[in-house]
């Protein structure tokens, strides 16, 4: 929701304001907004939509995912350590094969890595049943709706993960669900959070972002949108302040009752 | 090992010399050191032993221990979400449960502490198979023995989870693997790592600790011990570094890699 929305548009155009520069100028508002009648908290709510990442943000599905990927190298006598797969998931999963077998020395054919895609979404399909919701997503979701703030899930992963989604969280039919199958590039690629964004009809300059890895915080910069991050998925809080998470949270019920630090009311 | 035992002796009584406050006094050394005809290197070499935390430092166990507390919650009707079970891996299993249930608002009962442990050892026994040692582990191990530095295992597990170690790794008769059956406390409690210095027969004020978790940390910490985190457990560098790491590597074969600079010549 823009409100203010013509003095929005001219306090972009005076202090070329961007989210990724949000706390450098924050100086500069608090001189520029009261010659508008405007103070800090009009200035938050700017933001016009919410994309969320799919596992370890809304779904609590990252281990799965981890071992389902341990299971599929192991498979094809690849040995790799589950750390060194848990802090790649959220990449799609051609960059994670070939981040991965980077590490261990190996050429990555492309038959190989059509492989591994397939036996991970096998091993996957066979522990969907011990993934639930995240505590607060469905609630998260729900309120954000209730504020009439547009919403969106883009996921690295394609049609067998996006489905847990559908099983586990209710979303309305009007929700883009965008995943790796719609979009030339994955995470950290922007492409994901772009398309979600245009389905939504919002700038996804005025969007939050909001991911549980390093590739969503890293996607979301390069796409020049607000990124937010969750500790749900298993990455330490300074790694992603570090990958330029604005704030962190704990969970999405966490993120629930701050919203207003993000610049929703 | 003690080089120029006496020279250090007289360090310890002139300048209150420990490994906390090591980087503090480092100053205070260099101008102490020459004059007794010692350089930073000697220093170092007070390293006398190693005493190793067991899941994900020496084997890579640490998610199927997260999902074997999961399953042992759930099966009591209690949603965690698997992220905080990460976190307190390390714990005994007993402030383990007690902190989880704490986070769900439940009372944990003596009978419910129990029956999770008896669960969780239960789901682990099952996931055993799927355990590895970490890169580099049974190198690293090799190497201290070949070099005559003594070394001990310590671990919050109880003996179901010690008998991974002797499944996975040569461990020579002599050494020491202290579990959470020979102390009363465990970790984040020093006794652990004390008594796996008692029994190697060095001070543990000499001693490198070496865990993957902050439990490991604070207890080495407290120990008074010289605290070396590895990330192979899946906690992020900075977590290990706040808990008190003087080093962080990524696992056990990065620091053989770097032996030199934990104090072993």
């Amino acid at each position: 929701m823009i409100i203010e929305g013509d003095v929005v548009t001219l306090a972009f155009a005076e202090i070329g304001w961007g989210w990724g520069g949000q706390l450098e100028i924050a100086e500069g508002l608090d001189a520029f907004l009261p010659e508008r009648g405007l103070t800090r908290p009009d200035m938050l709510s700017w933001v016009t939509a919410f994309v969320f990442d799919l596992d370890g943000t809304l779904l609590d599905s990252v281990y799965q995912h981890v071992l389902s990927w341990r299971e599929a190298l192991e498979g094809r006598g690849i040995q790799l350590s589950v750390w060194r797969i848990h802090r790649r998931i959220g990449m799609s999963g051609g960059l994670l094969t070939q981040a991965l077998l980077r590490e261990t020395g190996r050429p990555l054919s492309s038959e190989l890595a059509a492989e591994l895609q397939q036996a991970h979404a096998e091993a996957y399909a066979r522990r969907i049943d011990q993934v639930r919701p995240l505590p607060g997503a469905q609630e998260l979701l729900d309120d954000l709706t209730d504020r009439r703030v547009p919403w969106a899930i883009a996921t690295s992963g394609r049609q067998t993960s996006a489905a847990a989604a559908h099983k586990y969280l209710e979303i309305p039919d009007e929700v883009p669900v965008v995943t790796r199958d719609d979009v030339e590039h994955a995470k950290p690629d922007p492409d994901l959070f772009v398309e979600a964004a245009l389905q939504l009809g919002e700038p996804i300059t005025d969007a939050v972002v909001v991911g549980d890895s390093v590739w969503d915080l890293l996607a979301a910069r390069r796409a020049n949108a607000l990124g937010v991050g969750l500790l749900s998925g298993g990455y330490g809080e300074e790694e992603l302040v570090r990958a330029g998470a604005y704030r962190v949270y704990a969970d999405p019920a966490d993120l629930l009752a701050h919203l207003d630090e993000v610049g929703v009311r």
